[in-house]
């Protein structure tokens, strides 16, 4: 059916992901605001709606404009303010409730001084990823960046946002220690300015910490985005299991070679991008070899093979014994659960859905 | 003037680069078939036209088609016959010299019972980097797949093509060492069928061996294609040095935090895809920091800055002493050199070329 490397979701397990998060924000009571860099696509985040979903986070302008196009109204731009980007924010703060963050003293004041419409700003915490964001605990920067806000009426200071970033390097026995280290931290910083700002409110998690946490104090919203889709960088995190996996690689199987253990696929670097995972025997892996069905689903992964490397549109599948490739040696195509969703939804750019068809995601 | 991540090339030294690969090519009396996966794009394929090429390599059939579509009528589409791409190929040769490869037995018969135009077909060949091709001394092996193609009137069998990709990840030292030892492998061959096939051609060359070796002994064509805009990963192979690379990523400078030595950048994985290099200490970075000059052009790399890590859209820039941030601090846009040039295009999908604009690749 497909002549080329194709993405297929699954929407009955994508489905069953959203509603499953949905369902434990619910039950927890604490806010939901799914991030959708991962999927990236208008008919994808018409599933969440089903839900209940009315508010999202985004990575960039461009994506905000993207799904404010698709009748979003509360986006949250996940990423620090970019002075570039001044000019479509002012556009679109008009338009929508426009969440921006800022991620240092000098970050504020350049939007302080470029942004000349309503805007929600809360300010990015570093809880320990190291990425962006201010120190959790250097409270006079803090406070310097809210003077900064408060001196402009257009700049509404909304509370705290944290990517608790590390939380992908974590294992699961781990994330609730680095979940609980997290909470505190936000925690004290709440308490120091929620008199002054009774609505403040703190966004947090990623999708290892939502899956597997199951106390979030103090927090007001979740932001996870890969748990949409899944992959198997999660999956040897022990954040889900390869059942819960939405999306996979439908590629042409080129050559096997037995007496090398290996066989070429047509899905390289290009469709995949190059994150890997380490499997259960610390063998780095760039995805999973599955059985394509006649049906378009996948079977579950093939033991004792691996996708070993990329180069640009090449895959070369490994067996750790030469039996294991038995298991493919007559496919015409296979489906690879990939180690990273998002990064190989952004290299395809579009997806299949079966008994839709073909789905683009944003252009960039 | 860009208010995103942009890629810029920069023409002049893009041409050199032909230039000084043409010269070389033809003062060793080699042909010249350069690969064209790296840059993907009408406009810059006609800088080569400008030089005297007339035949190229591509990485899949898509691509052929696009190359086609500008008029280039001699192309070899060096990866193993695709068996779904049959009626796209059928259709192409009958358009073009199209020059295919095949890479084992199976992938020989398949082609042999798909293909019902003209075509030429070569053998793929590993001469060691292990990653498709049928290996250099199995001469059963070849005269199987020979009787194969010699069993249709229409499908030609013109020879040998190999890439020593494992040359990317030697040092230059070695790579007179490892193309010595691919020319004696590759002459034992031609010699074994060269009187049964007068006009065979051994068709090899990736940009590090076709840089730095000056035999290519018994070799008919050379095929590198990075050389077009090289990048950090060919210059700490030793391969060119800064000045050669003719590409850049252009992208916001979002927050410096002096105390922690770093810095953010508005460009991630979605933009530079995720390979790196080791610098001359050992330190593995995505990518050369350099400062954008108001013509466009850029700095030499900033001594003790690194790129540390990429997300999605994150960049993370790291001072290996505070002091080198001081060059940036004022910035409001840097030029970084990527890692690895090829990926980079196919992740952004257009460039920005002084004094003409932007240009995109091929649709994928």
């Amino acid at each position: 059916m497909f002549d080329s490397p194709t993405l297929i979701v699954n929407e009955t397990i994508s489905r069953n992901n959203i509603r499953a998060m949905v369902e434990k924000c619910n039950k927890l009571n604490i806010g939901f605001r799914p991030h959708f860099k991962t999927h990236q696509s208008h008919e994808v985040g018409r599933w969440f709606r089903d839900y209940g979903v009315d508010r999202i986070a985004v990575s960039s302008v461009p994506m905000a404009e993207y799904f404010a196009g698709d009748q979003w109204n509360d986006i949250t731009i996940a990423f620090p303010f970019v002075r570039q980007q001044a000019m479509k924010i002012n556009k679109l703060s008009s338009q929508v409730k426009l969440n921006l963050i800022v991620s240092s003293l000098d970050n504020a004041k350049t939007l302080s001084n470029l942004i000349a419409s309503k805007v929600y700003v809360q300010i990015e915490i570093d809880t320990g990823q190291g990425r962006s964001g201010i120190m959790v605990n250097d409270y006079s920067g803090i406070e310097r960046i809210i003077e900064v806000l408060l001196s402009k009426s257009h700049t509404h200071f909304c509370g705290f946002l944290t990517h608790a970033g590390h939380s992908y390097q974590a294992i699961k026995d781990d994330l609730n220690k680095l979940n609980a280290s997290a909470l505190n931290l936000l925690k004290q910083l709440k308490k120091k300015w929620i008199k002054s700002f009774p609505n403040l409110i703190v966004s947090y998690g990623d999708t290892p910490t939502s899956m597997v946490c199951n106390s979030f104090d103090g927090i007001d919203e979740l932001r996870p985005g890969n748990f949409v889709f899944f992959d198997m960088q999660q999956v040897y995190q022990g954040v889900c299991s390869t059942n819960n996996i939405a999306i996979a690689m439908v590629c042409p199987l080129v050559a096997v070679y037995p007496e090398q253990s290996k066989a070429i696929i047509w899905a390289g670097a290009i469709h995949f991008s190059k994150d890997f995972y380490l499997d259960e025997q610390g063998q780095k892996s760039f995805g999973a070899i599955c059985k394509l069905n006649p049906d378009l689903t996948w079977s579950k992964p093939i033991k004792g093979l691996y996708l070993e490397s990329l180069s640009q549109e090449h895959g070369v599948i490994r067996a750790k014994e030469q039996a294991a490739l038995t298991a493919i040696e007559e496919c015409e195509q296979l489906a690879i659960l990939p180690a990273h969703s998002c990064l190989s939804v952004d290299c395809m750019r579009k997806y299949w859905i079966a008994g839709k068809g073909f789905f683009h995601t944003m252009d960039h």
